[in-house]
């Protein structure tokens, strides 16, 4: 059990100018509860006011695409397409430890 | 109380050719009991058959900078160091959610 591997996300999202915080808000909402998801950490950019960096593990790769049709991550990305300005670096990994 | 803002790191490993488990062995070894880490997530970079990512949530800044003193850490630092080949991208963040 549990011989899949993890799959891990770090991306870097970037807000409307002045919105980062509202976008932060968003994503925390839609967040707290998916299933398969074992970590998900929003982080204001220190070098960047208008970006935040999301680090994310699953418990595999399957469970993060569906947690895409989630109704409330629906929702939290409606609300949030507004004011996503784009997205910047994004790599995938294979969490190992600390989890 | 928790009025501190918290601090994060996203950072990137290189290790020598080869030698990315032995490397992930040490720093897992290390960073088990950290005072004041909240989070420290170490995952294989999928892209780099020889880097890793490293997501360290702190509950400031001072602690990171303690840690680095421990005799723990810094015994997995000097067995770590052969095996290091470089440091890719370091971001410093404010980790604010899912924690």
């Amino acid at each position: 059990q549990d011989a899949a591997p993890r799959y891990g996300l770090i991306g870097q999202m970037l807000s409307q100018p002045g919105k980062r915080d509202e976008l932060v808000g968003y994503l925390s909402d839609a967040t707290g509860a998916m299933p398969g998801c074992l970590s998900y950490i929003i982080a204001l950019d220190s070098a960047n006011p208008d970006a935040i960096w999301i680090t994310e593990v699953w418990d595999g790769q399957q469970s993060h695409a569906a947690s895409l049709k989630l109704p409330a991550v629906q929702t939290a990305i409606a609300k949030a397409r507004p004011i996503i300005a784009g997205f910047g670096q994004r790599f995938e990994t294979v969490p190992v430890a600390g989890l």
